[in-house]
């Protein structure tokens, strides 16, 4: 789960200055903040993980619906939604990662809303290297209302859309967005034309809980990327992933992640050669929890000097 | 493990200023660097946790090597080190905390280094709320010197000693150190004391791992912690926690995680009513990797006015 805490800045001028916090630009319809990667944001591939560039975006989410001036008592949840007891929930993502950052390196990440059929809010992210431009990530998602007491999904009032239109764009991170259906992927399916992996027994652990006591959004990831075969993360880095959200996920779950592999000569987005994996995240009860499918490209070498040298370590 | 790459800055002057590196103050023997806290680093309670507080020690430890010019080929590695096959590693540390930040809190971390015996180095660190100046932790740190190729301890080089010991300093985070020895809590303890939590079949994920494939340090943290019953989570927080490091972890170690329970009137440093715990972290063939001791405290209800109204999730 996203999860959102009514947090009112205590002194938004000095703050946003000094520690970068974001700001809002473009006609006040992009939000953009800086990250620097930290040492304990990358892996044993020297590079930000994608938990960590996943963190980004959602901060960034955060900060500009508070910038916005949009924060009702909830994410995003606008003082029309509020008063309805509608919140906001994420159906869908998409990313697409060009080239993961490196320690010291600085991320710039811009993001923005718009419409999504009738009832739907797109929030669209585009991360850059604040240095050199280059573009490391694109990302796209979906989210429609939905009435927390009731927890059924709800129409966007018309009180709402005057509130948030003023915000919307139409600008798309992503041209070629991932439409293909994601596949059935349950305990039934013929699988004799891909390599199956399952990991059973997954538990949220305390600190995977947000501030709802749900599982928070990025662990998800985690989980699915933790049932492929360490084979593909040793030599694949992820290139691209796209996550269909269907059911919340609490403390007391029992979750198993199934992945299927197979090769692809040439994926939509992809040109190189590469794997593609179908995930599925499921209560042990049988309930989907997520749908993914992610792209994997043979990992490049290091391509930065600076990287090269490695020959310490700690006990 | 932290470990440490052989990393330069490519614009130091621009990005100290701009996002916040951190620097140098106090005649060159204190380093000091800011940390706003993400939404994604504060978790159930709404604060963050352990592990991103221990996340900014390590950070601020590699920056403040990198910034005094210390840094040869590795973590802390001088130059005189790395002629000599040397590396850092830590053998012990504490860390008391006395109150956990929220979103939107800025902490202020210093740290500098000291002489520990004939042939360590201490390390310790002050991190305060960045506007109220109030304490959040006090921690200190124990280093040697192992040649990484024998993985046996070291003496102290005097050449290394010339080169580190302008950096020296006699102040202490931490008045009263925890020197009480850490009972061994193997398989054979008699137990009849104290409830005992055992987590087996705990394994390195890929995510856990750092650039020389072994586990990250602060994963350690959360492996004892995970081994804690989840109501002491529930209703405590963790006020102090004393680590001893015996020996690295890679990869393909499949690691138990051993909790005692006891309850204390009035521990050193600890003036409530408090839980302690003894942990040991060990290979499931025996060699114990860690051990420690935690203690815990009551949870303060929220103390600001700010965080008071949660009404929103994302599905």
């Amino acid at each position: 789960q996203w999860t959102l805490l009514d947090w009112r800045p205590k002194r938004p001028d000095m703050l946003a200055d000094a520690f970068s916090f974001g700001r809002i630009v473009q006609d006040g319809l992009v939000f953009r903040q800086n990250f620097p990667i930290r040492s304990y944001e990358i892996g044993a591939d020297q590079t930000a993980s994608i938990e960590t560039l996943m963190n980004h975006l959602q901060e960034t989410a955060l900060n500009h619906v508070r910038s916005a001036g949009l924060l009702g008592d909830g994410f995003g949840a606008t003082p029309e939604m509020s008063k309805r007891n509608l919140i906001w929930v994420v159906t869908k993502m998409q990313v697409l990662v060009e080239r993961y950052p490196s320690w010291g390196d600085i991320v710039n990440v811009e993001t923005w809303v718009g419409p999504s059929g009738k009832n739907g809010m797109f929030r669209d992210w585009h991360v850059r290297d604040f240095n050199s431009g280059q573009t490391i990530l694109r990302a796209t998602s979906v989210w429609v209302m939905m009435n927390k007491l009731t927890r059924r999904l709800s129409k966007m009032p018309e009180e709402v859309r005057a509130e948030i239109g003023p915000y919307f764009m139409e600008r798309s991170a992503i041209l070629e967005e991932d439409s293909a259906k994601l596949p059935k992927l349950g305990q039934k399916r013929d699988t004799n034309d891909a390599a199956r992996y399952v990991q059973k027994g997954l538990t949220p652990r305390w600190g995977d809980l947000d501030v709802n006591q749900h599982v928070n959004n990025v662990k998800y990831i985690g989980w699915i990327l933790e049932s492929a075969p360490i084979s593909i993360l040793e030599k694949h880095e992820l290139a691209g992933m796209t996550l269909e959200y269907r059911r919340e996920c609490g403390r007391d779950s029992v979750l198993q992640s199934l992945t299927t592999v197979s090769s692809v000569e040439c994926a939509e987005n992809f040109p190189e050669v590469s794997i593609q994996c179908e995930h599925l995240l499921q209560l042990e009860s049988g309930e989907d929890i997520v749908k993914a499918r992610t792209v994997w490209r043979p990992k490049r070498p290091f391509s930065d000097g600076n990287m090269g040298s490695i020959s310490a370590e700690s006990a």
